[in-house]
């Protein structure tokens, strides 16, 4: 099979560097958006039906409280019941029902198809998210406040990560006082920071309308945007533990009846707004969760809504957010089980160090709470990407070292083929008893090469020597010329001067018209 | 059953602090030594299997190069076949049995028997491990030549890690020229660091008989040492793809039949030494450390030995060493799965980082590596801590930074308890209807918050407004001030003067006897 005649032999590093410089085509790529996880179970099969069976009972016993008018009546009428305490009881079998009819294996759309995702079985995606009042400004190693420009500057970065599959607003845009403003405007730059799908939050209801109405124009017409729904809403609908919160619920109806996904998103805090006990956490958000299914699904029946099981930490030595332990990979990962038992899109946070820098801390934290939730099959992975200080502050050069990081754990998420081939019988006897005694120039690997590995962007490799020679730079000084080099280089044109004009006309947009000129 | 009259409230902040100031009993730790890992499989059973095989076949057809006499005596008269080309060519039958009758269950003992492991099962260990040159100063960032004293202190950081279980040599002591001194040294330094089980490499026959002559004055005899030998020995018996090393192979025999546990190291790397294709460099490892098992179980029928398959990657735009990439997770998990399927105690490596400082890099490229490692169940995870620069650096600093990580990956081999109490509907219920609204002060909360959660020693949870008034620290400054407090405090007293003057009359010992003298 394996005759050094037939195979011949190409010459080590001249051959090699003339393969790297072929353009890899997409769908040779070795990680890809969307990739199976699944791999890892936090729990067993058994724990993950106790836990449903608890929230089930917490649904019907306990229920949730603060409950707006509208949705009291929709719960009711589908045999729902309001406590004399003001307490919004869910029968098991309207759950039940609504986790069977609730829409799965919908996409989320992009402006650009290319960037549609299929967020769905145990598919893995990464993207960003957050809510940061800070940037991290590494010249000055000091934390300033965040802005529009920023969270603009966020989204063209993000555009250009490989690994970063979408943008979800990492940071507040604290130039912008008014909170009307300050939604539409984080939503206008968002959408025109990156083709990527865009997930971002508005916190009332007209909000919600007034950026349909920017969107509809965008998309060419609500049809249009209907048809291909590219932001979906970050809406916090709830209040831990088991409270509905109410601008959020009457945003999350505006939303639903507009066409837009939603991300039902719980937080509790494990220990301050959710229990200690890990299992405990896990069941709350679950609880919590399915019961904002239960609304979503009686205003609109199957509107996408995402699973959205967000469960923090709490350091309970100061009762204060930590968002990098291990305690926090296990309870991301359980709410992946979660979402993987009902077959319901899962978006879950992790990479949500508390490491102030992008220092060892910082990687060592996104690392493992972010490969234990890929690995889980979580479809959504948020806050992956820039997040610092336990959400409370971004580094632009984090987001692109992060991006880095999840190359490495998608290649894990890809797993190990084994088949005939890869299992190089032949390639062992060609290279011990013909060869060279190596494999370094055999052809299995120059193939191998670019399909089975994958290469950083700004991690380095070199030895400690080489590094050393060649200055020995800090893996910020990289980073900080990648953003640079993204900043100052070409805007992304895809909403045009024309529809541009048309938003400006009819709505406040605070941002620079001029921030927009391509330089490239 | 959960009334406030009864379960009472103690007040937050105090309540919680002075829980904190009790020590916590060593079984009621959070994190443990040899927890169960397992939940995480690279490979499905079939392909473990197939893996399996396709070893079996190659040990069977293609077999190893370079075995030294005695060995071929041995392996010849079991039923395996020396070819024309000088192979020694395993026959399936001897594999098996081999496999079915090599030790197993056996513990790794230290000088200190609270020290003592149990590598069995899927109970997972870490330690540190490796053959660095260089160490990183952190004042200059710069990389210096390892000496002898930088071993021993080493060590003794080691031996003040919670979560550092074992003491794998990791520097080469570079100020000691003559190979047989350096074993020695080595061995003696490290022995006389910590009382935690030691590794060590020894390459030359008469190296070890000489370590044994000194192990048995330190354990008061030949026979106390054979009870419970606290030393194993890496041995790279095998110079891949598929040939024996020769001193290495002698080296061997003499640590057998000394009593000396043997970690059987293979070490080749994917694209170099081994095949690019994944699945084909697990097979190769597999296959190696399968003829050093039945070398060694022909030497002494159950002799302890360490399944050490260590897949190394290449980069293979370089051919150089790259030990922080997806790849290297995926085949540090795969051989930890290969490793489980024998049921034999598996020492492999994760932990090697690429990067040159304790950066986001160094972080995330230990934490995906060692996470998945941990959870596909490795017994013993060498090179875990302060590795740096593809196994050519190590870092102090980075060693005390890399035991917080360990506790957090160790947090998450432990899992999630799901039981009536922690899945905690009658606390959600209390707070919910009875109480504050909120978990912080709760009984449950004051109960878990020890006996749930990791708290980390160097990793830094404060907010970045503190962090910034609290002079905007880096990691760094907090590790280089723990490494500085563990070197300039006591030295271990474990080895007396007595012992330690009869040794250094027989041995050439070249380390300054005053640099023992403890200090506090």
């Amino acid at each position: 099979m394996s005759n050094p005649e037939q195979t011949g032999r190409r010459g080590g590093r001249a051959a090699r560097t003339a393969i790297r410089q072929a353009p890899i085509p997409e769908d040779k790529r070795v990680i890809r958006p969307g990739m199976e996880g699944g791999r890892f179970k936090a729990l067993t099969d058994a724990e993950v039906e106790r836990i449903h069976r608890a929230a089930l009972d917490v649904l019907e016993n306990i229920g949730l409280a603060d409950a707006i008018p509208s949705c009291i009546d929709l719960v009711v009428n589908a045999g729902g019941t309001l406590t004399d305490e003001g307490r919004l009881l869910f029968p098991r079998a309207l759950i039940e029902d609504t986790v069977a009819n609730a829409a799965r294996n919908f996409p989320l759309y992009a402006q650009d198809p290319k960037y549609d995702l299929e967020p769905w079985g145990q598919k893995v995606h990464f993207g960003t998210a957050g809510a940061a009042v800070h940037i991290y400004e590494p010249d000055t190693n000091e934390y300033r406040e965040s802005t529009l420009e920023d969270l603009y500057n966020i989204g063209r970065i993000v555009q250009e990560m490989d690994n970063i599959h979408f943008f979800q607003r990492s940071v507040v845009p604290r130039d912008i006082p008014d909170p009307a403003d300050m939604d539409l405007n984080t939503c206008y730059a968002a959408v025109k920071s990156t083709t990527k799908h865009v997930g971002t939050s508005m916190v009332h209801p007209d909000h919600v309308t007034e950026a349909l109405e920017m969107l509809h124009v965008i998309a060419g017409g609500e049809d249009k945007w209907r048809a291909r729904p590219f932001v979906s809403q970050s809406n916090c609908f709830v209040v831990p533990p088991m409270k509905f919160a109410e601008d959020a619920s009457a945003a999350l109806e505006v939303a639903v009846r507009g066409g837009m996904p939603v991300l039902l998103l719980a937080a509790g805090q494990a220990g301050a707004t959710s229990p200690a006990a890990l299992a405990g956490a896990v069941m709350q958000e679950v609880a919590e969760v399915l019961a904002g299914l239960v609304y979503v699904n009686l205003l609109v029946p199957g509107h996408p809504a995402i699973f959205g099981t967000w469960p923090f930490v709490s350091d309970l030595r100061t009762g204060a957010m930590s968002g990098g332990s291990g305690e926090q990979a296990l309870l991301s990962a359980a709410c992946a089980q979660m979402a993987n038992f009902y077959d319901l899109c899962g978006g879950i946070p992790a990479g949500m160090t508390d490491a102030k820098t992008p220092d060892a801390q910082h990687g060592y934290e996104k690392g493992y709470t972010e490969t234990l939730l890929a690995h889980s099959g979580a479809n959504l992975i948020y806050e992956s990407a820039g997040m610092q200080g336990s959400l409370l502050g971004f580094s632009m050069e984090a987001l692109v070292i992060d991006n880095d990081m999840i190359g490495g754990i998608l290649r894990t998420v890809r797993g190990i083929e084994v088949t005939e081939d890869s299992l190089s019988i032949e390639t062992l006897r060609d290279v011990c008893t013909n060869g060279p005694g190596h494999y370094l120039g055999h052809e299995q690997t120059l193939e191998r090469m670019e399909s089975e590995y994958v290469y950083p962007v700004i991690g380095d490799r070199k030895s400690p020597k080489e590094w050393v020679e060649a200055g020995s730079e800090h893996i910020m000084d990289a980073a900080k010329r990648r953003v640079r080099e993204i900043i100052d280089g070409k805007h992304p044109s895809h909403i045009t001067p024309e529809i541009d004009a048309k938003i400006r006309a009819n709505h406040n947009i605070l941002m620079d018209e001029n921030i927009f000129v391509a330089v490239a």
